[in-house]
């Protein structure tokens, strides 16, 4: 195996496949894996051996089976700072009749995980058993929990083994590790939103679009329906980063408020992946969702469901210390850093760098101007939420650093790309 | 250290020895090595690298100290089949004021080691103490013994790593493996005699150069006298393989007979290291050795020092049993294979496929013809020597395979390089 990759040439799909169980099972050492990989990283992998190491993975551990259901329906993001986009999309999906049954996971580094913002509803549980998850997602059609089954073990043995042997950046072992979640998780049709720009994985346009297409390919191959869309993460999407004042923003873009990208952002993702799945897609039915009230009632149910109180939506607790950046001159903003931001967030409590960290609901940053947007000296560019003065130092530094303003700047574009395997 | 080699990048010198240190120490973990050794082959390392690496891999064990002793000279074959020069060169380079002191390896694979010869002559002892060895240069200027220190052991860790994770093929960790045992084993002054050809590791002429050049470039780091020789390993040196037939036939170089091409590629390496040393080294003058008789008797003094027995030189035993090969039509010898003669030496117990195997010292092959001699038809090409038929019929197959006889041929070109390193 390591042998013919380092020469170029292309495994046999079945040989690749057995490779990896050989792996998983203990029969191929750590050594001979790591050599194999960095020769991916030289060599790169076709489109069938992609597709072949994913489905090995997926199917190295349990798998989440979704066949009973009807039009299940995901969506997925390489991940940003404030993309609170899942909690629009599920009862939005919900509503127009797909079926969202998602086990998601907790977020690590400067991105927040869908999981830790919804425990920031009171009473609101993630740790659904499988029976409780399915029969849920029959009644309600929406339903999120955290990852009580051991999906895809290859994929986090390989990934630890990449982390360690700076094997991590190749095009095909990114995707494949992302998709293998995806395949073992279950929807058959779902959307992927890869992010591109500073506070993301993928720096450039174009990286992002060998990724969307990768991971497409890789989709396709699987017999799923795959959908994606490159998005703007240059700056963070919507004005609110931490887990409460995120749930906050999401219930309000449900109520046919708050901010237009997050809206913009939801809308074309959840065309894309009800297209896919032959559902009800046009923008005017999926404002009329949001319009009519359906999309935020399914949010209700779904929260009242998972022993939340819906009641409580519009109110969660904010954490009590304010401080305010303001504006050291007049223009416009130029630069909202979404990986400082992040940072800020993560140094306020409000994320974890350990997979054991406790993180607090409360804290977190709310944006008064994005990049475009004009602002007079002395005004507040955005508040910070702290606890008692927790991080608050090291979070002023990031933001003070993450912020620029200028005479003249443009809005970025949102959406770069849509439609990536329609 | 994965990720700079990884992106192509130069290691800082200390950098990498720290790095190599580590690994021999058990800090750095075999998985973390394999990916690094799969890197260099991509991205290759520069001479300073190699040389950087080659030193800490010398340095990882103990040291032969040769500093005591003058003009000490010494010579680094590729390996081949019928490569009998170690026997000549030795005796001959102390006959004309050199000091050979030398701890050698064993055999493995199809090429024989010059220990397991020298052990076919009755009571010659290859395990001689660091003390013995040391004084028996000093008082009769050769000497040549079993490795009994543990030369840069680091190299032994790094090949068994590199033949597990298929990344033994690569030019810089190929010459630093090779250079590192050198260093580590002493001689001020040495000759390295580069194969190239079916018989050997280097196939094609341009590789054998660029694996010259990288030895002499870590010679040089290293402060060594170091010159470079390539010769033609497509058929095997001289007339006999095997090892009590290769030390007779030495013997009879040593005495102004024999086969040219083995006393042509031993004059040519003697007359390199002997001018890198600043010692006489005209043609006129090695054969004066040799047709005086001293560098034969500096042999019987040699032999008679380590305890074998200097009479027996000319009559060592050979197996009894006899086979020919004979020329299945008139024509010239167009092909002689080195590699199926050295395998054919070993099926019949010359030779060992496993480090615990033991050897049968009178086997093997003697040729009759070589490559651009011409031959009648059922005249023997070659005669294989026995011991109850063990291994003959797998030699025969070997041999028949191995030998072609056409219309016409020329005898290759024996040394095709000479004076790398100048």
């Amino acid at each position: 195996m390591i042998l013919t990759k380092r020469a170029g040439e292309e495994h046999d799909p079945a040989e690749l496949a057995a490779f990896v169980d050989a792996y998983t099972a203990g029969q191929v050492p750590d050594y001979q894996m790591s050599a194999w990989l960095m020769a991916v990283c030289w060599r790169g992998m076709s489109e069938a051996e992609t597709a072949a190491l994913t489905r090995a993975m997926a199917e190295s551990g349990e798998l989440l089976e979704l066949h009973d259901l009807t039009d299940t329906v995901d969506k997925h993001s390489t991940g940003g700072v404030g993309d609170k986009t899942t909690l629009v999309l599920a009862p939005l999906l919900a509503a127009m009749g797909g079926t969202v049954a998602k086990m998601s996971g907790r977020g690590l580094g400067h991105t927040g995980g869908t999981v830790d913002k919804l425990e920031s509803i009171p009473g609101f549980r993630t740790d659904l058993s499988e029976e409780a998850f399915l029969d849920q997602a029959r009644k309600v059609g929406v339903v999120v929990t955290g990852q009580s089954k051991d999906l895809a073990p290859a994929d986090n043995m390989l990934y630890a083994l990449r982390d360690a042997t700076g094997t991590v950046e190749s095009l095909p072992l990114i995707a494949s590790s992302i998709m293998s979640k995806k395949l073992a998780g279950g929807a058959h049709s779902m959307v992927l939103d890869v992010k591109v720009g500073s506070g993301a994985f993928m720096k450039t346009l174009d990286d992002a679009r060998l990724l969307a297409e990768a991971m497409v390919s890789i989709g396709r191959h699987a017999g799923r329906e795959v959908r994606a869309v490159i998005s703007n993460m240059s700056e963070p999407l919507g004005l609110a980063v931490g887990n409460a004042l995120e749930v906050e923003e999401a219930v309000r873009c449900l109520q046919g408020e708050g901010p237009a990208d997050l809206r913009e952002l939801s809308l074309t993702l959840a065309s894309e992946v009800l297209a896919a799945a032959g559902l009800p897609s046009s923008r005017e039915e999926l404002l009329d969702a949001i319009g009519s009230g359906r999309a935020f009632e399914k949010m209700e149910e779904w929260v009242a469901a998972q022993g939340g109180d819906p009641a409580a939506l519009g109110r969660l607790e904010r954490a009590p210390g304010e401080w305010h950046l303001r504006a050291g001159r007049s223009g416009v903003v130029s630069g909202l850093d979404a990986l400082s931001v992040g940072r800020a967030a993560g140094a306020l409590g409000g994320g974890r760098s350990r997979k054991d960290e406790a993180i607090d609901m409360g804290v977190g940053v709310v944006l008064h101007r994005k990049v475009g947007q004009e602002v007079e000296e002395g005004e507040a560019l955005l508040t910070v939420y702290h606890r008692d003065g927790r991080g608050l130092e090291q979070a002023q530094k990031l933001l003070e650093q993450g912020v620029g303003i200028a005479d003249s700047a443009t809005a970025p574009e949102l959406v770069r790309v849509r439609g990536i395997g329609r």
